[in-house]
């Protein structure tokens, strides 16, 4: 294939006109052109290297890697540096195996990260554990370009022997070690950063990426489903002050100050949790120009989602140069932003309206490892007239829940829920085998009637549900492990399910589909008297235990303040 | 130590106010605070991370690597990257360990490339070989942390055997290749780069250094006593066009065109050889002061001698951050840029007047495998009256010479040189043990009388020695061979040597004595009548073959265009 374009060289921060030659999967020759009257320019728009989303869980997608590889090349991805954290809490390396087997089957750069935490904590059952000779077999693998987020950070404080063999080992292998430490700083932050631990995607406000980036750490700016942190990072005004305060030191000249300002200073771009109902309008296409939006350099946004997280973790990816693998997409304008191509190693796999491959059917085995529940597994029991409860509150879209305190009515020695104080059950089904189950209550869904449940529970992964009457959360719980896991919607009038039969968490449809049907789910969640936007995510934070402050696992109701389960009774 | 300091952050591009703690070695703590009147600031002035002069030859500045530590921390450099190509090609392994040994001596971080092409032609006596398991035994050690530049650009594009192989074990230890490529472009380039050869010195224009900027190369950019390319590479107007040019396709805004032009696109700051006479006066201070008046962004060009090339080469430096080492330059500002203190693993060596360390006495070994030389070595012999022979014709500064022809006189069966034309002679005498003598004729040097002789003659280093009488000639080399190898100027009346007893090729001096002594030559040759600002820097390229059009080593006179030896005597 031979043809000239413009290319928007990252290298050079320009943009050049060019006869390209594509050939084998790399760009064979690229020369560089004059351009006159004359010239015929074949491409019109821009030619771009792909996009590298270069921290993402696919399983937040509910979508298979293949699935996730045809809607991610509609928006101009066409590389992700994934970490499966979710299904390897669900079944460990086979869970890993199954993602990097299934993403090989697409014409799509998928590089994987070892997960580090898995389980993610002690006080909940998980279905696998990846202790450091796991995460050994799996640096080896060439699919395995870091050591995924290193969530322990308590552990790496401590100097506990698994997190620092794990830590040990990503260096032996010279992989990079992904960081996630929301909040960390100061000598903590020193400590943590000893270990090698070089990025973070948790940054949500300025001065906090502002103290890890001058600390060494590579800042990834994010742009997800759950977490939008750009306008914090990207804030102009931020921006403004903090080099109006240097500026005003006298050190800095302010022509330089003043240029200095559209200059992003962090590094990457990425989505770390992106949902089906997001992901159909976009990805990193969409972050890039709002990052423009926010007054960032658009060719400096640019760089943050191909050359440098190509850079960083070595992947042959993110420039337009000779020798390199032919992924690039082509684009109307800067302004516009539109994909209108997408070739991967040298093919065209989004023609502007069609992807040209396809995603294969995945067989899926049960991972629902659970018996069916009774109404009588959801019941709460007390003596007496009424009784005081702990409650979880929480609130739409945030992670962070409160505890707070209820006063419930019993009958026949079964606490009962209210619907006037918006006081509602919530269980946790353990789906390991144990046949667990832990029920609270919380406050701020707003459900009238009926339950939802979800096997999409971070990070553990239970079936967790929430409803007011216990016969509806048995029968959405049953649906699920019908379904071998996935959403479902029940009342005496209607309900519907989303099927996630793999690991229960991820589908075997298309992108489209499981949105639309998702979004269905919502309607007649909100059918039900729900308040909350995202009803099911919301849920699936219910049982993190790591965000305070009262959450739910198996094991019983978790103080994330005080670290320890407590009552859901107050003596 | 404990202080309150301004820093440039070269991780944000920014400055401020912080808490410092140096221990051990490094920073233990960085704690940014808040300015307000009553602060008190310990540090007057600016810390910036300790400058990082990624590729440089040490021997070019005649001073053993603890002499040059001493003069370089004057000037704010804490670190080199240096390739030890011209000791290797005198005396090899040995030499090269010689220069870890030194180095080690005195606090100073001396990082070292594994010289990639010893000798560096077959056209010439060298004294060692350095093969691919010479290169394997230098790129295990910690010290070595790069394949040096691999300035055998033919022997890549023809997968020689040995090159190849070289180049492979410098991917299998995991350490970057650096390039030495001048002029070369296109299919040929792409094909040298095939290789991972990801640097590249050599741009001495700014369309050559944006062809192998966009290939993906990094791009150093040369400021040192032979080559000078910022001017061309910094180019503003060269920018501005090339920017204005992009403009004109509409497609990149013109307020992100014009913050353009500030940033430099290259990549690092390098000085490749610095003189003594040079090194006196700045190194690469003088340079990051000097890219700021071409138009640099001066934050962008200390990032070129700091965190880039500590970042390229894996360096504990580039950046002032906790847990890194300690070596920070204190400066008064970014306009007038004077090197006020240099620490160096937190250990003032620079106090603004005084280098607080001693290099070591030498012992030095002869290098000089030499017999005395009479006049009679230095005669052309033709029979006749006159007779026309090949001139190497040079110029002031420049290593690339001209080919032409003089007529002249023969007596006693000996070719006369004529100061009249200025055609004197030359000759490169063998030190390595065969005892050869190639006599030539050269134009260009203006000496009237007397004789002119060094062993410094790149890349082989044999002696060279340039005059108008053979009787001198002789007593010049002479002289070199007592001294165990330097400069000499000798005539009828006056004379004087530097003394470069350390493989022919450095002084046991200072910097300040070397330059003293060099200085008084360079006024010596030129009371002999001699044009050149630098005679034997000049002297010294003669025999570097691979520079066109005539040159000359011990083996003959060498055509550089034909890639042939040629006689003097033109029959």
């Amino acid at each position: 294939m031979k043809f000239t374009a413009y290319i928007l060289d990252v290298l050079t921060n320009s943009v050049y006109p060019a006869r390209i030659t594509v050939g084998d999967g790399v760009f064979k020759e690229i020369v560089p052109i004059h351009v006159t009257e004359e010239t015929k320019i074949d491409v019109e728009g821009l030619l771009l290297p792909g996009f590298i989303d270069s921290h993402i869980h696919i399983e937040s997608s509910m979508l298979t890697p293949a699935q996730f590889a045809k809607i991610a090349v509609r928006h101009g991805t066409t590389s992700v540096v994934c970490d499966p954290h979710e299904i390897a809490n669900v079944s460990g390396i086979k869970g890993i195996e199954f993602m990097i087997d299934n993403a090989s089957t697409v014409p799509f750069n998928f590089y994987f990260s070892a997960p580090s935490c898995v389980p993610a904590t002690s006080f909940e059952t998980s279905g696998a554990v990846l202790d450091s000779s796991d995460i050994e077999f799996l640096l080896k693998k060439d699919e395995v370009v870091a050591l995924g987020e290193m969530m322990n950070f308590p552990g790496v404080l401590n100097g506990d022997e698994e997190v620092i063999r794990k830590l040990e080992l990503a260096r032996m292998y010279n992989k990079p070690i992904d960081g996630h430490a929301p909040l960390l700083s100061g000598k903590e932050l020193d400590k943590y950063m000893e270990q090698y631990i070089i990025t973070d995607h948790e940054c949500s406000n300025f001065s906090e990426a502002i103290e890890k980036k001058q600390k060494g750490m590579k800042i990834m700016v994010r742009d997800g489903s759950s977490a939008k942190n750009m306008e914090a990072l990207f804030d102009f005004t931020e921006r403004v002050n903090h080099w109006k305060n240097q500026a005003s030191f006298g050190i800095i000249p302010t022509d330089v100050l003043e240029r200095r300002i559209h200059s992003p200073i962090f590094d990457f771009i990425v989505s770390d949790d992106k949902h089906p109902n997001d992901l159909i309008y976009g990805h990193l296409n969409k972050s890039v120009k709002k990052a423009k939006e926010l007054g960032v350099d658009i060719i400096k946004a640019i760089e943050m989602v191909t050359i440098n997280p190509a850079s960083h973790y070595k992947l042959d990816a993110g420039a337009i140069v000779t020798g390199a693998k032919a992924d690039f997409i082509i684009i109307d304008n800067l302004d516009d932003f539109n994909i209108q191509k997408t070739y991967i190693a040298g093919e065209c796999v989004f023609d502007g309206e069609n992807v040209l491959f396809d995603a294969p059917e995945v067989q899926t085995e049960n991972s629902m490892y659970v018996d069916k529940k009774t109404p009588e597994d959801f019941e709460v029991y007390c003596d007496g007239d009424e009784c005081e409860v702990n409650v979880i509150k929480c609130y739409n879209g945030e992670l962070l829940t409160k505890k707070t305190v209820a006063t419930l009515k019993c009958c026949e020695g079964k606490v009962k829920p209210d619907i006037y104080q918006d006081v509602l059950k919530i269980a946790v089904v353990e789906r390991y085998g144990g046949n667990k189950v832990t029920n609270a209550f919380i406050k701020g869904f707003g459900l009238k009637k009926g339950a939802i449940a979800s096997s999409v529970a971070h990070d553990s992964h239970n079936i967790i549900v929430v409803g007011y009457d216990s016969k509806m959360m048995a029968e959405a719980v049953n649906t699920l492990i019908d379904n071998r896991g996935g959403f479902a919607v029940v009342s005496e009038d209607f309900g519907d399910s989303l099927s996630l039969p793999i690991a229960g968490l991820m589908s075997n449809e298309d992108a489209f589909d499981v949105a639309k049907k998702l979004d269905i789910l919502h309607k007649m969640a909100s059918a039900l008297g729900c308040k909350l936007d995202s009803p099911f995510m919301t849920m699936a934070f219910m049982a993190l235990l790591v965000i305070p402050s009262l959450k739910i696992s198996d094991l019983g109701l978790f103080d994330g303040d005080s670290f320890e389960f407590i009552d859901v009774i107050k003596n």
